[in-house]
């Protein structure tokens, strides 16, 4: 099954949305850093210096003469660079090494790393500055040996940048005419790289991990920004379509303003998926009507004792706070498979994603759920938060009616709406057991994949079956938005699939009435609705259903849409 | 959910039928073993020995003695036990221990242990006679000390014997009308617990692993020999009425000829469930009219480097010859996850069970599975099989239609008949995309209920989970038959659900044409059928399909067929 295996997906953490299909270069290395070396002879120390100084002079003013090309933020931070290079504390502690006898690119390295330790000890934004302090080193070293700068390479015509991470000096200087996409191993969405390529809006994915390796240079890629993916040996006809199409689709979401419909006025909620306060406050300056998932677990992966009711009131109350007057949907801790919590998770289990997860953790610790629970009532009663600005609370990994009902009774008792989450293959197939005690649902694609194909989401192997278009996925989802017309249940999508602009028509034919999405992915969902009527939605659904599997699922869609 | 924890469901190998309700009682702990002690003075080493002597005959009189009051089996296993502690080289060794020196007992441990060593090193049926060996030395102390005898209790009502293994001598002496049911933390289907509990037909559990300690003496368990199922917190009223219905039941067993039908003539054809030549030899002497199931990857657990083509076809031959004139079921390595198959298996995935496992394996190794498929087609070739004995194949793991299609002609490319086990859930939701491609498929409950569940069905806190009365999964077998029908597809079920008797009569009144199960459940699941008209499995079907869980759903059929 060759021609399968030849199309690899890998995926990072999406960053700028945006499609690319061009040559992977990587980065030029870094320089070999020396190691101690000769002691310089006394009278010879002197001389040594000042070739130091010529260096970093020479470094700073070329990333000057970049600055005063740039613009914005690139501008700034070329200068800030460049004035790390003039910095008379790292300068001092250069000299004072290549005074005490070692060679200036030793003396470079030494006093580098100093500063390093002294950054990364204080933590936060300083420790986001050490990949600044370690590119002025790296730099510094070559133009002592006269050696080319590292960093971009020279291209003649549009390549995807890889790299194990970029400095600030690197994304600020790019030119998004030949750098049309940028891809790094290490980095998080608020690094230096992140920041930049948002500004410059060039599509870009980071912390792919270790597996980037397995890409060569000048193999052809296919990078989509929005999902996160990395694909190789992809179709470049079909490629190239769709980035020329995502060119023209960028201006119309760069327009686009909600609340989100289709052409013909089918009333989609376009909701914001967010982990924390300061995610919710992002999600406040989208489109967004709301918040559909709210992850409260990540609010505790490094707490090692459970945050008491208060505590948790309080972590809560930040993300209600951000939509006052908007429907806000609370999902009960997913403790345990990748998330883990100290103080909720299974030690040891051969198959964590089928382990005691989700729902299943408060099975045998029910106080852990209801002071939770007792919590989102206190946060949402503190705020005076009614009918106007609904706090619904959902369910991770409800698999049985007898779980959706227990859950449901532990949600009334305390004045909250109680929904479940649809990733359990068993929630969707008992839909019409399940749904008479819940006022709505959520369906998590992601895991419902991950359930439905039987393969680890995480698996870059298996990137070909957890893909969200798979029609099997599709009829789970018609399914449940059946029995929830028949229940009248509100049926919503918040994975991976609601942030996809083509599935999200897909999505809206089978009748989902809300989908939650990262807040960088709304806009684009919502003006791909605006362009298509709630009919060809419908056709589009119909097409993904009867489509043999996921590519050709998603080929039937853009056929029927792109018309 | 305290109602459910309380209802706790721990699995072993199940080794004999039968339902039994009973206190759990340990048998009585086996004596301290001794370390070398203090010299025995020169003088008194004689008296030593006849001490020894002594406790020795009285330990052999005491087996003859219940030998004289056994039958069968029993009565030659304890004659067996008593002539090993009158064993010439036995005694001799442990006197030249005390001649030596040393203390009785631990002139008996050193002799045994050298006895244990050598039967180990010799393996196979010698290696199996270890458990009597450590039986006689435990005996002897226990005489020689003058402690009770290690073994079974001394009780007054009925009791479910709990061990960490039982020695022939204790099993052979069972009056079963007090021990109603054996349970054994170690031991296997072949050892000596399992052949007398099979002599004595009471229900018998084997290979439970430590878990079983987590039971207390004195704790009332429900005790299920067909499903290997110890279940604490059971319902008093509804566990005493399923004890005497199995026992109404197990005469009709006893009873019943094949071929399956159900009492108004509808034909279910009833296969083994087999995982080598012995395994189809014990099937052969059953009322199955084939193999529906025949698990290639387990002969190959041991081997290092993947067999020849050669070497393979006579593995195969070896099942094959058993039936000639019958249907044998072959499915492909299914290796991965529980099974690693050095040759065929990904080392360290997260979640293995939703690894690349299965036909996943050949997808990127396809001269791995053409070589087994080729070396299956000579196996058939070469034992003259034709349509009156077809040769079918199926992969497991099929996840997409995809798959489907391409093992279907690596099969038919080879002239054999090609199908898929229907084990993930996608694959039975896109049973209309997948069928058209195959000529049968066989529902792999065991697998299937674990991700339509999302629980590993290795976990014993999932246990409530992963029951295959759940109705979710009962769903998709339904939507896999009518399917079948439609598209002219044979659909098998060759998993757990098949060797339960009621559940049979479900899958029947769902659609199913075939049943595979384990040799030992065949008969059962047979008279069952002949008790019951198809109209009956249909509305037996249709009550589970509704039932609001597992535990509902059994009940519901219970009521339906048991009126």
């Amino acid at each position: 099954m060759n021609d399968v295996t030849s199309d690899t997906v890998i995926k990072g953490t999406a960053v700028v949305p945006g499609i690319a299909f061009a040559d992977a270069v990587w980065i030029r290395p870094r320089p070999e850093l020396p190691s101690a070396g000769p002691v310089v002879a006394e009278d010879q120390r002197e001389e040594e210096h000042n070739r130091f100084l010529a260096a970093a002079d020479a470094v700073a003013a070329r990333l000057d003469e970049r600055s005063s090309k740039a613009e914005g933020a690139a501008k700034e931070v070329l200068s800030a660079t460049a004035g790390m290079v003039r910095d008379r504390g790292w300068r001092k502690a250069v000299k004072k090494n290549i005074t005490s006898g070692h060679p200036a690119d030793y003396a470079v390295v030494a006093a580098t790393t100093k500063f390093i330790s002294m950054f990364e000890a204080a933590g936060g934004v300083m420790a986001e500055r050490v990949t600044d302090l370690r590119d002025i080193r790296d730099r510094t070293i070559a133009e002592l040996r006269g050696e080319e700068e590292p960093g971009l390479p020279q291209v003649d015509g549009p390549v995807v940048l890889f790299a194990d991470d970029l400095s600030p000096a690197d994304t600020a200087a790019l030119d998004t005419s030949l750098f049309v996409a940028l891809v790094t191993e290490l980095g998080g969405p608020t690094s230096h790289t992140a920041i930049i390529a948002r500004q410059l809006n060039v599509p870009c994915i980071v912390a792919v991990g270790e597996k980037l390796k397995n890409i060569s240079a000048g193999e052809k890629v296919l990078v989509d920004g929005s999902l996160g993916t990395i694909t190789t040996g992809a179709d470049p006809a079909q490629a190239e379509a769709m980035v020329a199409e995502y060119k023209e689709f960028a201006e119309r979401v760069a327009q686009w303003r909600g609340p989100a419909q289709t052409k013909d006025g089918h009333r989609v909620q376009l909701l914001a998926n967010v982990q924390d306060g300061n995610a919710a406050r992002v999600a406040a300056a989208t489109q967004a009507e709301g918040i559909g998932l709210f992850r409260t677990e990540m609010c505790f992966l490094s707490a090692t004792t459970e945050p008491s009711v208060d505590e948790q009131a309080n972590v809560y109350k930040k993300v209600l706070e951000r939509f006052p007057e908007s429907k806000v949907v609370v999902r009960s801790l997913d403790a345990g498979s990748d998330k883990p919590v100290a103080f909720a998770t299974m030690a040891d289990e051969m198959n964590p994603a089928l382990g005691v997860r989700g729902l299943r953790v408060a099975r045998a610790n029910e106080p852990l759920l209801t002071r939770q629970l007792d919590a989102i009532a206190q946060a949402a009663q503190e705020l005076g938060r009614d009918d106007n600005a609904p706090t619904w609370v959902m369910a991770p990994m409800v698999a049985t009616t007898r779980e959706a009902r227990w859950f449901s009774e532990l949600c009334k008792e305390r004045g909250l709406t109680p929904g479940a989450m649809i990733e359990v293959p068993a929630a969707a197939l008992m839909a019409d057991k399940i749904m008479p005690y819940l006022e709505f649902v959520s369906i998590g694609t992601n895991d419902l994949t991950q359930y439905t194909m039987a393969a680890d989401r995480m698996s870059p192997q298996l990137a070909y079956l957890t893909d969200p278009w798979q029609p099997a996925v599709l009829r789970l989802i018609k399914h449940t938005c059946d029995e929830g017309k028949r229940f009248d249940t509100a049926v919503g999508v918040c994975g991976e699939a609601a942030a996809d602009p083509l599935l999200a028509c897909v999505l809206t034919g089978l009748g989902v009435n809300s989908l939650s999405a990262a807040s960088t992915a709304i806009a684009g969902v919502g003006a791909q609705l605006a362009d298509v009527t709630l009919e060809t939605c419908q056709k589009a659904a119909e097409a993904a259903l009867d489509a043999e599997g996921a590519i050709a699922a998603r080929e039937a869609v853009r056929a029927v849409i792109k018309g």
